[in-house]
């Protein structure tokens, strides 16, 4: 396996020493944002992961090997246009071609816990798309999160997903959906959702003791920890949803799927909000960030 | 793990000495049936259980912890309204606080299988609700017997289920459905369904045949054992699938969903049936319960 | 386990040397194709396995054990109408019951991991079936897929499923389709869907690089190696898929369903093209086994 992966030398001596990490996503550098912004706020939240106490671990596939912990020189190499956006499925694929590639949340996990780390913060999961009754388009960020055991902080599913379907899925596939500091699932753009969580967390040791009860269980998978916008980046509820149906329209409309989906509407949304949406979006990656240091810092107390 | 798990002596003793165990849920004393007839149920199959040369182990969680096995006192606790319903996503949670909690079909697996018990008897399991195309409504029961290697005799899945879309979706994921003296999958409040199982078994010793070649070639996941519900007991197929549709008709027209559709539905056939819904269910729980502790009992004889 | 489980020495002392073996299944034989086409075709599938340097190993149930590498009496017990067919569900009742059962792909996979064969040549997978959204007829061979680690190397799905919702099953499960020489899914009677590939690979080398990344860093299941049928052999599109539609359309209006679905459509496309689909499907079950051994030869001497 090692010919396959490398750890940051900071990473790997925080691990050993049972210090608190937090995973962090490279989708977001190379298809999530727009550059500029997606390099500086890359940056944003590691500061954030490091002023609350944990050490940042931003992974990618560099070079056909799996990197944990990314210097800025590797960060600057995500911005580079074209760069593979690698998903469970395309792991062995970008491995053995030597290539590059920036990690979605399932790879991500994947990632993460190869290298033992537990908890990962990213802005939202991928779920049930709308339309999926037809298509059958699911993240397999949801599997993801049935097998293998890392705890995903996020503002929920992002926002141009079928959330009440991706609920359904995850309360299928057994996934603790626990709501930091709220009863509601957030929605991404904004706090509330209308629909409940399967538990509320108030503290990051109420949730420590949640993934400590899982895992020492031997119960396989994740944890989704949902934390809503924080309130002054949070969109108007009808404002952020009539956006994402026009996206979603538009998309339907010009035939749109796959991979390209997600980057279109994100880019789309960003337009009908007269760049709110990316405003918000970068508010919740660094609340999530710090929320998920914060976690990782109880979680790592309570192992020892 | 032990912190979270705790194994009543009698039940402990008969396992390390391989004799026969049935485990049994506690959804069906908080949930299932309504008081004061749920824990008089219980307390029916429990006998069931030891009649047939089993020891009983229902399993629920209490104070944050597993237990597997049940003194009276403990079952009653169970009756307290307003007990959480705790399925594979909700264990973390409610042992994280420290709760007390009802198990499902899933959540049973699960403690089974940590306590090494590979027999439980139930009413029926979760499946794929009627629906489903559009809410993607699908139970945690149907993943857990595709995960959990324990083997679930029930008199099919429950009524109100889409019955072919369930059988369906054990056979994407790989789970055995035998018929016990039947060619047909039984439709919980009447025998015959309409649709086939996957196999027979006419005897104890062939079910349990069954079990050690699946476990035995290291198959993972459970095996349905659908046992018909006795003749005597059994509503008019016709009458059952009636109320049924006028129950889930209601709970439509109501917005019921979620963790309340299960109760809400079990109470309108109730009453829509004038008790007879009640008096099958009970009917059909003692019986699975014998059947449950005579395959229990041959599994035990074949594994020595 | 070894009860159960019989490897040919002839396949048993390739395994040990750690010399390339092709696994192979026995549906085709019983219910893939009609005799005595079947087995002069299995005949020859193995035939082109040594031609290209790799042991050939078919499987099947036997008096109840699952045999890896018959021989030419064994192939002809196959054939005998009525021949079960053993999906994963099946192989503990087929095995408990000490009958015979002919393989489909998901059990095929899982006893050529029980004996350590990690690339298999088939004609297509199963898939999400046509109007799958209300049914929920989908194939276990996709599931077996995610979960399984061997290469099963095919023209892609079978021509009658969904393969939109076929390869989007595949993505939600994080199962990589390589496509060999071609950048789209082939489908099965033709080389080209419309649907991409999740990468090229354009030698048997590649392949092997995939397969060695995969199973290396330790992720769970399987790869889809799509190879297009052979040009000369390949029906005309429009005339493969108006000859689909017309076979799906007289299941459903027969309510022909479950086990015997997939033999009734291959019968019908048989007659509705005039022979030309058993030709085609011939010709790729043929050009399958000698990639799937080019492959097995190139993973044999990387994993030296
Ligand atoms: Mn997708
Ligand atoms: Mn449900
Ligand atoms: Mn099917």
């Amino acid at each position: 396996m090692h010919d396959f992966l490398s750890i940051h030398p900071e990473v790997a001596a925080a691990l050993k020493a049972g210090r608190p990490v937090v995973a962090l996503e490279s989708t977001l550098i190379s298809h999530g944002l727009p550059a500029p912004a997606s390099l500086e706020t890359a940056r944003e939240i590691e500061a954030a992961v490091r002023a609350n106490g944990a050490v940042p671990a931003t992974i990618a596939v560099l070079d056909g090997r799996i990197r944990i912990g990314l210097d800025d020189e590797d960060m600057q190499r995500l911005t580079v246009p074209g760069t593979a956006k690698v998903s469970r499925r395309d792991l062995p694929l970008v491995l053995a071609k030597g290539a590059d590639g920036a990690t979605t949340v399932a790879a991500t996990m994947i990632a993460a816990d190869l290298a033992g780390i537990a908890v990962f913060a990213t802005g939202g999961i991928g779920g049930v798309h709308r339309g999926a009754e037809t298509t059958g388009d699911i993240s397999a960020d949801l599997e993801e999160l049935a097998t293998t055991p890392v705890a995903v902080v996020c503002a929920g599913a992002k926002a141009i997903l079928d959330l009440p379907r991706t609920l359904e899925y995850l309360e299928t596939r057994g996934v603790p959906v626990v709501g930091f500091g709220t009863d509601a699932f957030p929605a991404f753009y904004h706090r509330d959702s209308g629909l409940p969580v399967d538990g509320r967390c108030d503290t990051p040791e109420d949730a420590a003791r949640v993934l400590n009860a899982k895992w020492r269980l031997g119960l396989e998978g994740g944890i989704v920890v949902a934390v809503p916008i924080p309130d002054a980046a949070a969109l108007d509820a009808a404002t952020a949803e009539a956006a994402v149906q026009q996206a979603v329209a538009e998309a339907a409309a010009g035939g749109v799927r796959g991979k390209a989906l997600t980057p279109f509407l994100l880019h789309r949304l960003e337009t009908l909000t007269g760049g709110a949406s990316l405003t918000a979006n970068r508010a919740l990656l660094l609340n999530n960030a710090a929320v998920g240091a914060r976690i990782a810092v109880a979680y790592a107390r309570l192992k020892q």
